[in-house]
């Protein structure tokens, strides 16, 4: 077992009831408090450390650091360490905050230079994205999705279970949870118009994902195999990645989704590590047919993680509209990076791949509003009364999810964006 | 008229006749020589001129340029210096080439430091492309693509004369001419096939294209008007985007092209400026049916730049197989970067976007084997007496490009890639 995943381990840092952040955890982002320029944190509980005040106080000192790799603005230069550097960092990490440990417990003037209250700061875009891809891998959304297109008996195109569909999404504009975003105006064709039009997006809608990000490269030419992978994921984070139906409907025939995508994704900004989810994995659905042996593996791949789904309309209280589980999914995350690179693609540290929409098998764990409200055929009612087929101007999404297994609680915090009218 | 444009300059230093890098070109890239580090140039004749050397002795002083900015491995921190700067940088050098120009012309000891043969060094990927987006702007090609599949009356679909139609691609297998890869391996299916199977692409096809670069950032949330565009690009190479037909047949719907395409994209590694190119502006079609406002415009937005593709065999000598030219566009780039915007998506320093394949409307001038040799049915012929459906292993795949007007020719030399057997 690694050592911070100890289950008995408990804090010297009081937890509040229900905190994603427990020892057990020990995930990984960038912050920035008044005017000090961003730097690595980990989060424990309502508390901030920053990493770099540890560092320059000798206590990660024979980890192999570089000195100043904690005050970049990205995480990539650490994850870019290795897999055995970045774990045996936060096994001391772990080691930092167990309560029977007085280095850092002990140090009054260094707790109050590297704790924050999490409130109090404003987290980052953690990683520095070079490439984004997007797949495509819940069957559930698949099927949802080409019901409505070409009936159930056509749903899932011939492809889709011998392949785990991806397509390159645009890293740009994978921004940080709260970042203000407008409505996204573009080109769309009513079924029943002789021509296009421009305007704001009427379709809006979120799509409910989780995100891994790689921290090793392979170089061009070289697969990564489904038994090489782990190696390569460094952590997980949860996934907005907004959609505009409209415009995809009008643009996506024949090379995929372009504008209904580039205008903002969200992330949540805590990296939690693929080592902190490992106790949490669960065997996958059997798959049928027989994947080719490329995409063949041996064991559990699946996460049991819970996530949520909220809307807050402006003013107003926050109703939850999707409860579903990261363990929905057909392909999982070691077949998705070897699919990537079996033609030799290189893979980059910092890259992020979506999952597709994550959507379970009850109406209640669907994860976008096309779904949910079944094309705006069943809209969805708030708690202030009013009701949602799509996303309106001055809602506010927010998506939720942690692990729990045990006594022990994982979690992600959240992601959450507030959509401003177009511009 | 820009200065470095004048077609009345002459240089010092000697020209070969058709020599692409002319004193009217004055290109950037990046080098590397011996045990020396990259550095930034510029190409005139045979030569390559180092700009660091350049600048370490003063002769680029006042010009706005920090210390080092030619010592990078990439020219994305002085392209992002902004327009200004680069043209009167590259101004400056078309003054110290001029034949009446002594400064650099009788300083023998920086001349023996500054230039190299071109031959000698090694010429690295350019730009870093934090996003690549491949357009499909060829009216030409999407035809013969779409009458292969769905016939004549309906090769084109519904959107393609109202959105340039385009998809993101993946940046990090964009590489520079001259480096080494291998046929791709992946799922295809055949049409009689139960199911798919594994193995090396049979289908490997080059596709001829421009790419532009663009040197200036918009912020997200703000679109780029067609006629702030000129703004944004910094200059054009030549992009060879191999594509596995095979492979995208069977994995492209309904998301669009994924691995067939991310296993290598060769680039020239010359940016010619696309100031370098203004003298070779020529109008576009008529665009019919009308564009949406956004995607008006008011100038000439075309490119007479001459294209060619040759194929060489193993050991044998080369066969001229495309004369295609740039000008063979329906969208251009202006609008291209206005619909890409239109969202709000931000564009970033280094961002590289392809023209999508350029086929002229003879059937000499079709940019990919797949329109050349139309689906395998017409074999091309090679000097060497053997044929060509798609490409082979041990193929040598050359692309060169020059705009010539007035007896003066602005080239981007060429981009050339080797097709090693499956590993």
């Amino acid at each position: 077992m690694i050592k911070a995943n100890d289950p008995n381990r408990k804090s010297w840092v009081g937890l509040p009831s229900d905190c994603d952040f427990s020892i057990q955890n020990i995930p990984f982002g960038i912050f920035k408090s008044n005017n000090d320029g961003p730097r690595a944190a980990t989060a424990i509980g309502n508390k901030v450390l920053d990493l770099s005040a540890l560092q320059e106080e000798g206590l990660l000192d024979g980890l192999g650091l570089p000195t100043g790799v904690f005050t970049k603005s990205t995480l990539n230069e650490f994850m870019g360490l290795g897999k055995a550097v970045c774990r045996s960092v936060r096994d001391r990490l772990s080691d930092l905050l167990e309560e029977g440990n007085a280095e850092l417990r002990d140090n009054e003037a260094l707790k109050a230079r590297a704790f924050y209250d999490m409130r109090e700061v404003e987290m980052l875009m953690p990683v520095n994205v070079p490439n984004y891809t997007d797949f495509y891998s819940s069957e559930q959304h698949a099927f949802n999705v080409g019901t409505m297109f070409r009936g159930p008996e056509n749903a899932l195109m011939p492809n889709w279970k011998h392949i785990p569909v991806g397509y390159h999404g645009r890293a740009s504009s994978i921004v940080v949870s709260g970042t203000p975003f407008h409505r996204p105006k573009g080109q769309t064709k009513a079924d029943d118009a002789e021509a296009p039009s421009f305007g704001p997006c009427r379709l809006l809608d979120f799509e409910l994902e989780m995100a891994y990000i790689t921290g090793k490269e392979n170089p061009l030419g070289d697969p990564v195999s489904t038994n090489e992978a782990d190696d390569y994921i460094f952590g997980f984070v949860i996934l907005n990645d907004w959609s505009a139906r409209d415009i995809q409907k009008w643009e996506y025939v024949p090379l995929g989704p372009f504008l209904a995508k580039n205008f903002a994704s969200h992330v949540s900004p805590w990296v939690v590590t693929m080592d902190a989810l490992e106790p949490f994995m669960v065997d996958g659905p059997e798959q049928d047919p027989e994947v080719l042996p490329y995409l063949k593996y041996d064991e559990a791949t699946h996460f049991d993680v819970k996530l949520e789904v909220g809307i807050q309309p402006d003013g107003s209280d926050e109703t939850t509209v999707s409860n579903s589980n990261f363990k929905h999914m057909y392909w999982n995350v070691r077949q998705q990076l070897a699919h990537h690179t079996v033609n030799g693609c290189n893979m980059q540290v910092g890259d992020m791949y979506g999952s597709g929409t994550i959507s379970g098998p009850e109406e209640s764990a669907y994860g976008s509003m096309l779904e949910l409200s079944w094309r705006g055929t069943k809209p969805i009612p708030m708690k202030d009364g009013s009701e949602r087929k799509f996303i309106q101007d001055g809602d506010t999404v927010i998506m939720r999810g942690h692990a729990e297994k045990n006594g022990v609680r994982v979690g992600f915090g959240e992601v959450k964006a507030k959509v401003l009218p177009a511009k």
